[in-house]
């Protein structure tokens, strides 16, 4: 029998999810992680269409990649996207995918998208990332690497760096975050690329408290984990602007050398904000992050498609 | 055993099938739409190659997806397009894809490009639409449409309205609805986009009058299908011309009040020449016809790959 | 029981592999070409990633096809290679495939790419193609072409003509020869565009001799292999120069009266260099050649995943 939470819903943004929710999908990766000979072919026989209207490779294959193993077959928008824009409404091309489809995985740049596609389709929408504060699968899949390399989320110390403005992934982790009860947790950011006052305004009702900071020394050496974000130079209306900031926001081996065991995430694909030397040291754990977005994507598609919880 | 008229024949005009070659198609699926448990795996092990030279998300899409629910792997060469168009001959490159393929669908901008895929090819071309005229496996789904809504296709009546000069799917309804015996066709044109004679020539002598006119509204009311077609901007030499006509080829809510039961079907996408105040009311067939297009062009490959009528 | 020389072995230069390991490969693609239906799911269940830097239809398109004959699943890069080009590293880009999928299939254009991939990769990297080199899989299919239709590679002459410099098709199959004992090798080009020293030295150390001629013209009725490569007019720095060249390194149907029963390959696609009234001649081989890579490549992706031989 399907978890009642996840069968069948659209999952446009972390906060649809209760801490349960999230639970049941955790132990569901964890299973089939640990049992990779027995997953399920829940989605044989189904047709999972990808639909990225932003270009994005890690979070469109490893889609693709779950729902393969599943069973699922899978159409991709990607190829015609350019000329699609062009000429068709969001509305329209959502309305034909489902008719081919039984599950939409989608990105568009438009805040809102998601949701929008949910209201025109019979089948479900999953949010690959829409606008600037919503990417559910990622905030999970990070939650998820949380807990499997530290052991739970509960009550450890968080810093949030980089672009916490437009970055979807900053916003969507803090949402994230908040079902939990972390220690504390500080937004670490250029001035011009503060967190929306939106986002923190959601965060505080759901009681997550976070502090600003200009720069991340004063806490390294006191947080458990370094959620590491882009900082992309076109954000920066000034090209000065970007040069005088992309330093302090540069994650290095010297600078971790004062980190102890936190571990460094980052979404990838990095720029600047992330020195190939931390690779080796025992503090990186993105590359793990990545591996482990295949198995949450799939724990993600098996219960939406009406999988049992594991 | 499969069926004598459709087993590995090219798909290149729908004038090359006769009424009964049809009715077996759409006897096959209506049968998949009915019963979509006991859709036969007939395309196992078969690898469909889709080859776009022109961007068409509808009929790429909705072929690959029929490909696969019939058992199919598909591959396909559009990420490759743009370069092979700059360097190789079509003929080349049908002849590498039906040395690694089963079954190609191909679009192609130039007139006769499939008659000449299937002269090199060993496999069956089916024809997703070349040059001005052809493009059968959307006048197929049409015809099903009709079909399916209104029962039948004889002795209704028809308006064919918009681009009837450069829209394939014109051409291709037009040529579909010669099978059959329509009460009347209206052609519903500006007069710089009216069906070409050569088109014209073909429907007489295959004994299908029709009748030419400048605006819907005088049939309005009268007939039972409106085909609507794309009018684009770029057809018209003349900027202010297409500004001119534009409104008298648009479909509203309001101009519909006067049309009875008769069903709007339109290939999609649309641009401004169908507005989406009509989208609920009960005239509009195009998302039905978009639908339909999955069933239909499994029973196409169904049929085509040596599977029986059903 | 697997190929010890082949199971998860990296596949980046033929230069790597035996004859003894060449003619497992052979036999295995003659086993798969002679019994079609006894071909084993040696990747079912897996996930094959294709990852292609530069264009390549007949590459992608074929291992694609190959790894679907096998029961693999496909992920395909391609659609986002210009942003991925544009942000990120390429070590970064092969560990996320790596963690997706058990086995990358990848062409780039700079030399050495394949091999930077295999050092970061757990799972095996096969060169679709990188620099101007190495192209492992192509000259395997070129050999294996000769075979069959030849009977053997050993003792036979060969001329290799035209772009001999830049084409990384040319190297790879002369690395291929030199694991053979052929009677003699001309290398025809202009000369712009003669074999790198660096190639002809390493040829040279494993005991394959050859000889530069400036046209195919004093050996043509001597040779039994004529191996084309491309000429592309941007090699040239001057157009001029490529003006000149072009007629002297162009293969038509009148010059090969003279040729006798030589096969002429080519890796295709072609440009000016052969013309197409060689096509129906009994010495065209190269359209039988792009056939060949099917069944090449799929006991090369056999064999690497640890099928045995046959």
């Amino acid at each position: 029998m399907g978890s009642i939470a996840w069968s069948g819903k659209d999952v446009l943004s972390i906060l649809d999810f209760s801490r349960e929710d999230l639970e049941t999908l955790f132990e569901t990766a964890d299973d089939f992680l640990k049992r990779p000979g027995s997953v399920p072919k829940t989605l044989a026989d189904r047709i999972v269409a990808t639909a990225f209207f932003e270009p994005s490779t890690r979070t469109r294959l490893s889609f693709s990649t779950a729902a393969l193993k599943l069973g699922a077959k899978v159409i991709d928008l990607s190829p015609d996207v350019s000329s699609v824009l062009k000429g068709e409404s969001l509305s329209d091309t959502i309305r034909m995918l489902q008719s081919y489809s039984d599950l939409i995985v989608m990105r568009h740049p438009s805040e809102g998208a998601a949701l929008l596609a949910s209201e025109v389709s019979d089948v479900p929408i999953v949010n690959g990332g829409d606008g600037s504060q919503h990417h559910p699968s990622q905030a999970m899949l990070d939650l998820y690497t949380i807990r499997r390399l530290k052991g739970r989320v509960d009550g450890l110390r968080y810093a949030v760096v980089g672009d916490t403005r437009y970055a979807r992934t900053a916003a969507s982790f803090l949402y994230g975050l908040a079902k939990y009860k972390p220690a504390s947790v500080y937004l670490v950011s250029p001035e011009g690329l503060r967190m929306r006052d939106e986002v923190k305004n959601s965060i505080r009702k759901l009681g997550l408290r976070t502090e600003e900071l200009d720069t991340l020394e004063p806490v390294l050496g006191k947080v458990d984990v370094i959620y590491m974000n882009r900082i992309q130079k076109e954000r920066f209306p000034d090209p000065n602007e970007y040069e005088k900031v992309k330093g302090s926001y540069r994650i290095t081996k010297s600078l971790l050398s004062g980190a102890g065991d936190a571990i460094v995430l980052h979404p990838l694909p990095r720029i600047n904000e992330l020195a190939y030397d931390v690779d080796d040291l025992p503090n990186a754990a993105y590359m793990e992050q990545a591996r482990l977005g295949v198995p949450v994507r799939m724990a993600l598609l098996h219960l939406v498609m009406g999988g049992g919880a594991r």
